[in-house]
């Protein structure tokens, strides 16, 4: 058995069972001393703000919250009437994940999941999904689209593919969101910058996350269409998501965002991911449902190598199969797990894994042989 | 000028407009490293939960949130269907400060709100105001009650106030809130055991607050009837009020509630403000709106010191009149202003307030007593 | 006792206790016959689109439902947000009488209700109470005007209190609603055209009612800003308000604004009205609360005469003194009550109100001389 | 060509394209004279109320208003939280055509869409639905089932059928919600009595549908189970539902059902629907997607004969092939269209759409033999 006894961190649950990184935890008790005004009419507030701007060259409206299904909800509400359609994949976080919140938030708007591999939607999809609807008031209206960057299986879209999107979505004139919990992730991996992977490609209105890749609880809704902007300090407050002691949260993104720390935390979750997912691919009877592309790893297991996994201590979940490639199916003796990576995620505990899974790979082997 | 130039906690707009306290930052800090469940699921939680069961001596639901007006508007919406009412004093902090939450979470309820004198209700008060509504479907029926301990003035309930209305709503099958923001602060004002202060006085759901008093941005729901309990574990997910990593909210609570640090950090405030209302009525021309029960002065200010204190940095909010007693009226020269301390406020900063105060009174009395 | 013993229409609780008239009946019969397209898409309702348009000298979008509640509803959300307020007098029909419908359609906006004698706003009131709203983003943003054309106090605005009215909105970025489910009423009163009395001096949208004055269950919609036209073909959907065999709701309007019938109906209420308010107030201790300017008469009765009106089996409803002049009060022994005239209220009915009315007077009167 | 020049009733596009039927047009007339208390407080809404618990064998709390739209939303909105999932089949009425009614009415719920041949749920596809939800807060938990009978394929559950799935419901406590648009025809075709089709098999709440049926615009919403008639009270009257001239609504259903005429109207739409099901199914290439159990014929039409029928005036819809049984498809130059007969369609239009299709089929047969 390689796991040591005190590994409390073979947990590949999620992103956001780890806390958070040293420069965030740094920033906010630098910025804990004295009085400041409340409900983010502080300074920190106004320099994170500016940051954002610079970061995405170009002005944009910022409005922090502690968590992503309080982004996502209030950017699907900013863009969807309470009779309107908000589409998106028909495995995404906000339809499958959040309880209803977009529903919640916009008073009864309607998500519209439409299939795809790999957690993408196609714009043929998309199209074929916008075009059934009927045209009458019987149907309500669909007028955004969500998307997720990185996608729910850890895929992620090429910039010409968001442009692609984008254009199905402006031609029935759809808004278009980007729900970007693993935003970073996802940029580190394209090697873009914030713009082209954004505005530059047609999205309205970003959910950029904090949380999962560093940060206590601090995600920024950005918005580039100032259409989108108007209704959210309202709707931001009425929802109990404007934090009183606003600097602590407008903190957290200044120790998150100076000095690239962002995207070398992201930077680490991905190369983790890598090393996970090419070490399990190389261990006989294990797969991948999709290419490795973020910080999460969907390998298709045999049920020795998930049972001695999990016997060992390692944390993860078992995943849908509703967004596999056609012809991939999952054996009654395998299991589709999701393993997710992060900045505090160590070698140690990615090599633990991989030695776990080969040696039951191996134990087992012989005796198949000989079958 | 009595003021030093690097003085900036002469900030007394509120008590959220400091930071944490060290015990609470010590104990978030203490919980960061290593992996654990998500969601709540993690075993600080637990432990929170079980310490707010002992702290209010019995079986407690316990849904751990970020903002006041979260909790608040959380507990309006288990306990009142779209089409009730919910009554609450006129200058209540849910139907004056929160934009709507209460409405938008309980889709639509209606607050009713009913005047008292130094922001508390009476029994006579809140039985004449159900009395008058038509008992008729035309008619939102009246569902709850939520009153503020200590109150938007500064006052509080005693023991037996609480009592009496419980006694007036419970007779019309009303559910009684508490909004305790400052639940600490009324607390060690009373020197009532916490069940003393709530739910042996017929309290249902108490918002329990932890941001003014020290923590980060931390507040408990706490439920004392079952059956308010059952659709807040719904209704906070899909608010986007279930923190992701979980642990780093309750840890606040149990830095928080360690030691009784809350109930130091509540008294050294309302110390505070004893020691500044003291002195403030002490000066000439300066009165007291209501007496000075918890960590808010409502001072009567001439308009020499107002703009005196104003001139030398301090920091406060102007008031609303709306709750003055019969009799007391505000000059055309006066004005009533809101000053806040917290476990951050020094003496030197009280000491501060009062002697430019004292100044700018006696700059002022020789020519009061020339004409 | 002056009454005979079979006059069932003795009822003067409302104008909406009594049946249809004759032609809309007729209207509704002669349209029965045949298939025709449901949900609004059939001629009849073109034609009575057009017959709106050609009424009000203008475009107008039209949107018919079956209620009062539902059409004010739906035009106070089509100009209110989720998060914003609507002003309106404090004792509206929309405030008072119709369960919160107006906070459901808009998804929980509030009322400001704002008080004014007669049930009438004026534009001091109505500027004071915006002035007051706090520029931030806690407090609802103000966003429509809701004014009842007559008032509920059975009162009217001239076209410049209109004017007047409007320009306060105006200013201030409110949309202005009438709701005139006495409209007629009050169109024959003032002698002007419905373009007079509602665009031209600034109103966006109008509930034009129909029920009260003749139809079975008729109101219309009026859109004069295209701006709020939008969402409603939606939203009246959504509501379940789309009535499926729609011609028999447009063929009630059809019979009821041919041959100006229901401004006959309307005069012949509003007559109705005259002679019941002139007779009652040459009765000795019996005074009006207000001017009787449509069909509603707000008399004070002594005790005895109310009695007597009772034991004859005259039907009426006690009113709310909110809104009584300054000065006027409602003395023990006496009640203010509304009675209420229809296109079906006969002269006979009137007349017997009268008789038994001044009997019960008289029969009192020695006594009170003897005295 | 066989149709006479003046036969305006060729319209089989649904059974709400004709107006009412004369015994509920003299109902309504005969109820129209002298005065009654409004909204619904008056005798002859008693009267109806006390017909629908002797017709439905007990105590039966009934809410009557004027849209199918309404009844169903306002049923899903009692029997599911905002925060629930009501099942449904895929393409039921309230997930299709209602534009976010039940949404809307419950405040942001879900419909739960199940795929079912024909229109119809199985159990086991119900189970397989709900046992498929994660037992986790970020899922909305399953509260109602809605099922339609008729379904809108035109087929119908059987007693045992709707015992079934109420079984599967039940054991996860859903409410069972029925869709009776078109209830009298579902009854009249399995011949048993109004109890055995809805509460003796577990149905807790109803539409009754009388407008498709005969009736102007009446819909009856029967609650079985009194914990779920609490709210409706309140909820149709802040939607608007509450009708003022209550009367003239409920004497619709004193017309509808004195006699059995419901029966018979219903019993009558049938007969045409199956004479047109058989010729239909008579004639070369015509197909039928489903057996005709009701008063709905879903025939596959050949382009011609289609091309045909239209050309002669006969209106109908196509419709969705979502629904189809397995193996059956509709070929490139064949369309599914949906035909509905109502109470008004006469043996000579039926007839006169047959001979129209017989024709048109003739014409091209002997090409086609030729070839």
């Amino acid at each position: 058995m390689s796991l040591s006894n005190n590994t409390p961190d073979m947990n590949f649950a999620s992103d956001n069972v780890m806390g958070a990184s040293a420069p965030v935890l740094d920033a906010l008790l630098a910025a804990n001393g004295g009085g400041m005004p409340a409900y983010g009419a502080d300074p920190i507030t106004r320099e994170v703000e500016a940051a954002f701007c610079e970061i995405f060259e170009r002005d944009t409206a910022v409005f922090l919250v502690t968590t992503g299904t309080a982004a996502n909800a209030l950017a699907v509400a900013a863009m969807t009437t309470p009779w309107g359609l908000c589409a998106c994949h028909a495995e995404a976080h906000i339809i499958d994940d959040e309880c209803g919140a977009p529903e919640f938030f916009s008073h009864g708007a309607k998500l519209l999941g439409i299939p795809g591999t790999g957690g993408k939607l196609t714009p043929a999809g998309l199209e074929a999904a916008l075009a059934a609807l009927p045209n009458h008031e019987k149907q309500m209206p669909a007028q955004g689209l969500s998307i997720s960057q990185a996608t729910e299986a850890g895929t992620i879209y090429t910039g010409d593919e968001i442009a692609a999107l984008s254009q199905v979505a402006r031609a029935r004139k759809l808004a278009l969101h980007m729900d970007g919990a693993r935003f970073a992730n996802a940029l580190v991996a394209l090697d873009v910058s914030p713009a082209e992977m954004t505005w530059r490609r047609g999205v309205d209105i970003l959910s950029f996350g904090g949380t999962k890749n560093g940060c206590l609880a601090a995600e920024a809704i950005l918005v580039f269409d100032p259409a989108l902007a108007d209704s959210l300090r309202y709707r931001r407050k009425r929802s109990g998501h404007t934090v009183s002691k606003g600097r602590l949260l407008s903190a957290q993104f200044r120790g998150y965002l100076a000095g690239d720390h962002w995207l070398a935390n992201a930077r680490h979750a991905n190369r983790m991911a890598d090393t996970l997912s090419a070490g399990l691919a190389a261990i006989a009877g294990v797969r991948l449902a999709w290419p490795t592309q973020v910080n999460e790893v969907f390998p298709v297991l045999p049920a020795h190598v998930d049972a001695a996994l999990k016997a060992s201590g390692v944390a993860y979940y078992p995943w849908s199969s509703g967004s596999l490639p056609e012809g991939l199916t999952i054996g009654r003796d395998e299991s589709l797990v999701r393993m997710v990576t992060s900045f505090a995620t160590t070698p140690e505990a990615v090599e633990a894994v991989l030695s776990t899974a080969r040696e039951a790979s191996l134990a087992i082997a012989p005796r198949s042989v000989a079958a």
